[in-house]
């Protein structure tokens, strides 16, 4: 199999490496480069920020061989999703929008890794009238990067639950480290500090981006938090002990639900 | 020297093991016993829940031998600091408040380790009027147990730096952790999730009582966080790209500061 990486970030120089590793013929390019290995390929990985990728794939699907399965790595997947959904209907390509879960707090090729991967969780949101073919096709490849599950759902739900599992704890780790006091965290912090600030620094062009192509879903889920952070400063500033014992407690009940094996 | 360990949960567990690791004459006792050693013990560690220090102090501190120093692990320091600052003036036994910026998500002597500690920072919060050499016999024993730096400042400092590096934390945890959409991460979550629930399930009588000694600063930590979250909610509703990017350029520069190595 052939597979061609556009767009060597984090996540794309991972793809490329991890793919390699893997022993595919995989190769990577950059933004803006042509290249008659993506007519080849039988898998593309389109690995660039969010706006690029439907122009991307507007331009060189056309040249895509028949049977071709084109994915992406995009945080939002409800614009990817419906700008191809009529289009893809038809076409001789697949496109099955996809979201690994995986990352780190510093982007670029230089810190990509062929391990990345391992243990994470692929999202697929693949068209109804996608075949199991293409999504068989990709469920084995993906696991030989070391993917550990692959979830199909759809974008509406993937967009709702990102919004939560990641894209409102870039919101919290930014706001809570551009408080005053960090600044002064040296020798008065530990581990609670350290995993607040790690992912307090997201790429302000990327982000900005993907908060906003998920603003709905984002907004709903921070406004849940922030009534619950309310109830904490109400319940300071009223001194009152079984509010805050009430909220630790739901607190630690919701976490024992989480962490605890499933039945 | 013998060293008293007064309270067995995580952190009196922890200096028990370390000391006996590094070759004291180290024993730990449960919350109400009473015991001959602790008027031999060159240092008592006072490791019990926070309302429980000062009486047992009160009720231990009599029988300490001449130039005993006895220390604390308690989260907030103004209350201890102040309810024995004049009695300590003339007493013969010292007091050091202290505090091991080191923890775990789980609790008690079970989860206890002699390697706790290991390149933490110890916080003490010292009186005007106490001397060199307890403070020195303090600071070669907790270097002596793994601690790599030795802070001193006022309690004040010390309640103010926590209730933003540690507090905090754990209510964002908390309130982060309760969210209906946390039962369904598994498959759409990976480190920022991970991070961001790791402390969301301090023990509720432990953390209530530290909140409330400690609410004015608390108080005003978590009004600063909540406006810089309210920030990006209205950026959302605004659909405002530039005051989105601004806010997670500016959590970007306070990031950079604290990773930065020191001038």
């Amino acid at each position: 199999m052939k597979i061609a990486v556009a767009g060597l970030g984090l996540i794309g120089g991972s793809f490329l490496k991890a793919a390699q590793a893997a022993g595919y013929d995989a190769r990577g390019f950059h933004h803006g480069e042509d290249s008659d290995f993506f007519a080849q390929a039988d898998i593309v990985i389109v690995a660039m920020p969010p706006s690029a990728i439907e122009p991307w794939l507007r331009k060189h699907s056309p040249a895509f061989k028949p049977g071709a399965i084109a994915t992406d790595v995009c945080g939002v997947k409800r614009p990817l999703y419906e700008a191809f959904r009529d289009e893809c209907l038809a076409a001789k390509w697949h496109l099955v929008c996809g979201h690994p879960m995986a990352g780190k707090e510093v982007g670029g090729f230089a810190n990509s890794t062929p391990g990345l991967f391992k243990g994470a969780s692929m999202i697929l949101t693949p068209y109804p009238y996608t075949g199991r073919g293409p999504l068989d096709t990709l469920e084995k490849f993906f696991r030989s990067l070391g993917f550990a599950k692959i979830v199909s759902t759809t974008p509406e739900h993937h967009d709702e639950m990102i919004a939560f599992t990641s894209q409102l704890c870039h919101i919290i780790s930014s706001a809570y480290v551009r408080d005053p006091l960090s600044a002064e965290h040296d020798g008065f912090s530990a581990g609670s500090f350290r995993d607040m600030v790690r992912v307090g620094a997201p790429d302000p062009d990327v982000w900005t981006e993907l908060f906003l192509a998920n603003r709905d879903k984002l907004a709903d889920v921070l406004s849940r938090y922030i009534a619950r952070l309310e109830d904490f400063r109400a319940a300071l500033g009223q001194c009152d002990a079984g509010r805050l014992h009430a909220a630790l407690a739901q607190g630690g009940e919701a976490k024992k639900r989480i962490t605890s094996p499933k039945a």
